[in-house]
């Protein structure tokens, strides 16, 4: 392992960007000046950015640093494409504290390139620094989009059809399944030490969490994909959604968004919100209500879009996307239809960083 | 005091954005949707993304949170200037342990405002979030220029003059005047509490230090200036400077940057690097050597740049800029001239964060 005070900054900023080669034509200059140089003549320009921080976003025990530069890209990638979006550039700020080594920080940004290579993006800049605490993660995306492209949280209207992409809840069960198995760890290890057993403390370095059948729990959390594959079929179907976000911080919250800047109310069901098999068999485990964790429980970077109600038959023929309900009169609210027909008020009470 | 528990994410972000308004015709859409929305048809685009970590970038025992968010706004600012550019939009991503209050945050923002304000930048999103250690800044600042106006770090040539605004090393001394009287209050409040002198401690609420006749140094490090005005001047002299950048590291290490990447060497005077009078003063009660501070201090944020041989006259003319030195060939290397005539290899012994 390499100490990275022997490389110092500059050093380690071009063992980590000196391999990155330029794709993009909007790309004039990347890495390596006091700004990168980008050139859009006939498009608007989306950027957005996201912060990630040790112990809040992400806890180096179940994730590692090649997932977690891969999932620190594409959630920005994913804000990209909830605009209408396409991406095309990126700045990675890394703070890192002394006990990671220039292997670490290589595999960090093998996650982030393989993130990058899979939309054709450009790593353009950022910054390296160190931290006296824990590693904070900041990233910016830069993207594309034709002006009567973009997609807004402002236009959905009454009738309108609420749709939304692959499956939600999963994230968070995954979430929940890995630190359920960090607690088991810690509690063994706990134990063993109480007892003064250390042939069990031996053992317990190969502690092998139990995660089979609930591999796609993981990956949901470990690696989000954002769907840009999502945009595509919107576009070769030629669907503009008048409203879409992505689900970050969980339905709820982001259907909450949708009808407050559009003015509107929305009627969603229970029964046609999208729940992996995986996700119900782990929440009923788990002795949690399996909806609850759909509308709350976020980081599934699926796509959130409302279509007008004309679009009826093209939607239903997107592959991978569901109709869950319908936008109504202000006046109405948000509600939630369950399955048993009675309906209730949607809360969102979507992850709070701050509470 | 208000807990910024009770207003959450979003509430916080609303506190605290609401009154921006948008001054510049490139930006469309501002905070409030996945992505801001510029449009640069015109011109090239800018950027560059800055990440500042408390205790290794800032310590709050002696900046508070509207000069922190002024300087954390300005040092990127910089970094448009230095590419001859003219700063347009600003994210801003912060992350924040639970001690600080809503009214924290309104003065850190209004520090940025008044940032912002200054060069007529649009506040266009960011990220809030939670952090369980320390405080940490991430801003990215978005800029433009004129393809042909853009001056990056590999233009100088061999003659060409190397010019530097302002004056150097008065950041850093600031920085040891304030370390030093945090110092002495920490060690009055040891010896107090060893002899439980009550009183005494006390008293040490009231502390004052001691910056009578300092005040430049403490304005370099609290508040620094991005050299826009100097921008304007050269653009005003139609003096296009050959390559440039801003002094963060210090003199040392970014002609080292310039030099590399153009290929070449260069000749600096030791009397002719501008140095405050208060900076040498200090640098003389402090027992070190005010040469090697204006050389590897850092924070200055002024410009340094090359400009062809046949300028000097109008660099002459030009306000607050001052000639260190000029370029010359790769092969005579970085030399400093002392003001004994002796030469002397210059090495960028710049801050390393990482070391």
């Amino acid at each position: 392992m390499t100490d990275i005070s022997k490389l110092g900054e500059f050093g380690l900023i071009h063992r980590l960007t000196d391999g990155i080669k330029i794709k993009n034509s909007s790309t004039l200059k990347g890495v390596g000046d006091d700004c990168a140089v980008m050139h859009y003549p006939d498009k608007e320009v989306l950027m957005t950015t996201d912060m990630l921080m040790e112990g809040v976003h992400f806890d180096l025990t179940y994730i590692d640093l090649q997932h977690l530069g891969y999932k620190a890209a594409m959630v920005n990638i994913s804000d990209i494409f909830a605009m209408g979006g396409t991406p095309r550039q990126m700045t990675v700020s890394l703070a890192i504290s002394k006990r990671f080594s220039v292997e670490d920080m290589e595999m960090f940004y093998s996650g982030l390139q393989m993130a990058c290579d899979k939309w054709n993006i450009d790593i353009v800049g950022g910054d390296t620094t160190s931290s006296y605490t824990g590693m904070a993660i900041s990233i910016t995306c830069i993207g594309e989009a034709d002006k009567e492209d973009i997609i807004y949280r402002n236009g959905a209207k009454d009738t309108d059809l609420i749709c939304v992409s692959g499956d939600l809840g999963a994230a968070y069960m995954g979430l929940q399944l890995l630190e359920r198995e960090k607690h088991v760890y810690y509690q063994q290890v706990e134990e063993a030490k109480k007892k003064n057993d250390k042939n069990a403390l031996k053992m317990l370095t190969d502690f092998q969490p139990d995660f089979a059948g609930r591999e796609y729990l993981l990956q949901r959390q470990l690696k989000p994909e954002a769907r840009g594959d999502v945009i595509e079929n919107l576009r070769k179907m030629n669907i503009k959604p008048t409203a879409m976000m992505d689900v970050s911080d969980g339905l709820s919250s982001e259907l909450m968004h949708i009808c407050e800047q559009s003015g509107c109310g929305c009627r969603v069901y229970e029964k046609n919100i999208p729940i992996d098999y995986q996700t119900a068999v782990m929440a009923e485990e788990m002795n949690m209500n399996v909806t609850t964790c759909a509308l709350n429980g976020g980081e599934d970077y699926e796509l959130l879009f409302t279509v007008p109600i004309g679009d009826l038959d093209k939607v239903r023929q997107l592959d991978d996307v569901k109709l869950i309900g319908n936008i109504t009169k202000k006046e109405y609210g948000l509600q939630l239809v369950a399955r048993d027909g009675n309906e209730f008020e949607l809360k969102a009470q979507g992850w709070n960083p701050l509470a």
